[in-house]
């Protein structure tokens, strides 16, 4: 192709979901990365991104160059500051920040009509593809029971997992209900009977589990079992990359990792 | 409902299937049962369908009443029997027999155009419900490897199970192949790297394992899983029964398990 | 053989498991059904145990015959009379009951002293061979993180299974702890990491599920996985007549299913 | 410790385990890297072992310093000149190299009788353990049909993989017959029934899967189910150093990952 490569942005840029951008970046001609920012006071504030390169880490957006796309795995202090300069400049964001507050949301609710937005709690494609097999299965066998079991690394802080929440919602949907009104998220001493309707939850955490996902959907003598498992972290960078590359094509809105799997020509690419 | 229920005959009624759907067909009023096939020199010939009933078997179709819909689960030669009495009388036909020739499939595809006419490997919808995912994330992630694993009990005689091959049939059309061209049936010594595009079975037997298939689609650092359990064998006649209402108000055409669960309303009156 | 057979009553004898021994008492020549106690009020009681059978259901000990062994599947206040009947006899006791008491639980301590007495939660041999293979892994991988992860079927009342609690009892001991003390029994919310040494618990609820146990020691870069799935509810009357043929010979004292797994020739006798 | 590092020397420096020995080793103070062998004409041969180290990559064992223990993943021509050398010089051998000939297994049986000598298929501690529960599982459940099925990467060249020869060899013995006697490697088209007391293989190739196995063993109504998952390589290696440091101390004769998972220090010791 001779199209010039992409413009891209990193914040959060020295955590680890940052670290693995930076990584994938060397080798990627789709992309040119021109802004990388770290929390302010980071040790590498200031310093190049790698070993002899000319780009440097910055700790805001006051020095950012024009650019195509920000792709933002930080916190919610964090994201403010990308969000801000994203709606000043028209520019696309790709965000995995997660655990916002309600003023923050609306926020991200409403520069959806500005500029084009893709938030997703897991960037895997493998994940995107069994999410929207759960809507396809949960509405297909309406009187199954629906089950989500995770499995995460033991110094994982919070459960159930965005990822399983996720899939929640999507299977809440899909059954015309919300996941506040089905979740069952733990089962200790005498529960009674299962709700009828209700989308339980369970969780493992050991080891080092990258992640694990399975929805379980269980009739009467029979059952379908939905899963996941991601075994190297570098997928996530990855599928954020693939995110960000088919987001800075697209116009002002709310989108989905769900609507980049809906395009063949792109996950083909992902493969080559 | 007022409708008046739909009239019925089995072909190969004192088989396990055909038991299974004499005794479901006791308690559902969707039916009337109005004929029963089983093969000529059975013990069962010209007894009653159970303790008291006024139906007894019959060992060809010379005596059938008018009727809406066959569901055969024979062998060959009774399917012969059963398919031109369907053609003679437009009758719609449910099919589980297979290990046809090619005269006979040959039969059958031409039958379409006068009858409708459901066949399926497996009747249970969690299958169908499989075999729909299948195609979609096998459609959706090209690249990654497929492969399909199934396990039965240990008087199995064949491998892979239909059921398998029906989904490897599924897969290898959604990625524009045929299975003769992908399949790899057997891994055994110095196989070689794996072909690109192919896609293997495993086979497992043992116990009283009713029935359980597993597609794995595997990429790099991740994995979808798409299996489904039977554990008790009623589903299928259950599935079999829930294709037979369906198709009695079907025009004339080939039709498959995935058409009935298409049809919301159908799939919810399963689970009432 | 020409040993006399085994001289058998069962207490709780119209409930589920009640009905699965009987079922199979009347095929069993190794035991002689002599008495068979429902509850007071029961609509079974003084009936024949079965169409045409000369024993009747009694709703108490006062008439039992003479007897070797006691099978108990009720509650806790009837536990309590064939308790009662089996010390003053002499008589083995095996028992599934559950939810029992401080007093009660006192109770049987003692009567380990005085009759032979075997109790456990789930009398699958295959629940027991798991039990004791998770006991050697807990101590061989003493750094790894353990989770116990169980599903059963939608009516199920209380969280998490007997078995599951048993497991995790067995468990703990290998590894010079208790349950009390590493039991983790749901995590939701911010759970901070997880807890070294302790014992996790998940539970999944659905469609008719009989029973699946599965314990995972997770270490760095690998995982052991030890799973038992339970397709038939006929395994647990099976295992108790298992149990029941067992300790018939025994001295007094408290056995476990344990001890009979680790006596071959039993074992055997039980797959032929 | 004041105890002086064990002298080891790796065979097979430059492949795949050889590397990530080497990355261990650069951390761990229990050993002292002294002889590092690749093959003659290794581009490798005569360079520093990594940047900066005095050591540098030798393709022969003729400038071999004083030591303790040889590490060996190399291939059977190399193997032979390690064997050699140790058994010269009453060395330990730890060696995970497959694929010999029967003139090269004579050879190996025999050296147990001068030094110490372990050999395995899989290093990883997990599967050391699997294999044990496995062999008391065989044995407890005798009646209960066995099969084995194995996942790995989709570059692997053989099947079934090396570990899943050694569980069916394992669980042979424990059933008093052999794996030449009871293996199924394959099952394709009319297989008939399943033989009884036979092993079954089953093979999945597919992405980058590192390596995962499950015995299962299949009864009526209930079923056992043994896996090990391996998700990261590493886990080879830093059981190949263990087994090493284990067999540094030990006399002569053929030894196995079985006896080292039974000393429960060195277990403990590993996870410190």
């Amino acid at each position: 192709m001779t199209t010039p490569p992409i413009r891209l942005a990193i914040n959060g840029a020295s955590g680890r979901m940052g670290s693995a951008l930076l990584a994938l970046l060397r080798d990627d001609p789709r992309f040119e990365l021109v802004h990388a920012v770290v929390a302010p006071g980071s040790v590498d504030d200031g310093q190049p991104i790698h070993h002899g390169a000319a780009l440097r880490f910055a700790h805001d957006w006051s020095g950012a160059p024009a650019l195509d796309v920000v792709i933002d795995f930080s916190g919610p202090a964090a994201l403010e500051g990308a969000l801000t300069h994203c709606l000043a400049h028209g520019i696309a964001l790709v965000s995995g920040t997660t655990g916002l507050d309600a003023a923050m949301e609306a926020r991200l609710d409403q520069a959806g009509q500005r500029i084009a937005l893709l938030r997703a709690a897991n960037f895997s494609l493998g994940v995107a593809v069994l999410t929207r097999l759960l809507r396809n299965a949960a509405a297909a066998l309406p009187g199954w029971d629906l089950e989500i079991v995770e499995a995460h690394h033991n110094r994982k802080q919070d459960a159930p997992s965005g990822t399983a929440l996720a899939l929640g919602h999507a299977a809440a949907e899909a059954r015309k209900t919300t996941l506040d009104h089905a979740a069952v998220y733990s089962r200790e001493g005498q529960t009674g009977p299962r709700a009828e309707g209700s989308i339980g939850f369970a969780v493992v955490r050991g080891g080092d589990i990258v992640g694990e996902h399975t929805a379980l959907l269980i009739g009467q003598g029979e059952r379908v079992e939905l899963g996941h498992r991601a075994t190297d972290r570098s997928i996530f960078a990855r599928g954020a990359l693939q995110a960000a590359h088919w987001l800075s094509s697209r116009p002002a809105g709310h989108w989905r990792i769900d609507d980049v799997i809906a395009t063949p020509r792109q996950v083909s690419a992902h493969h080559e």
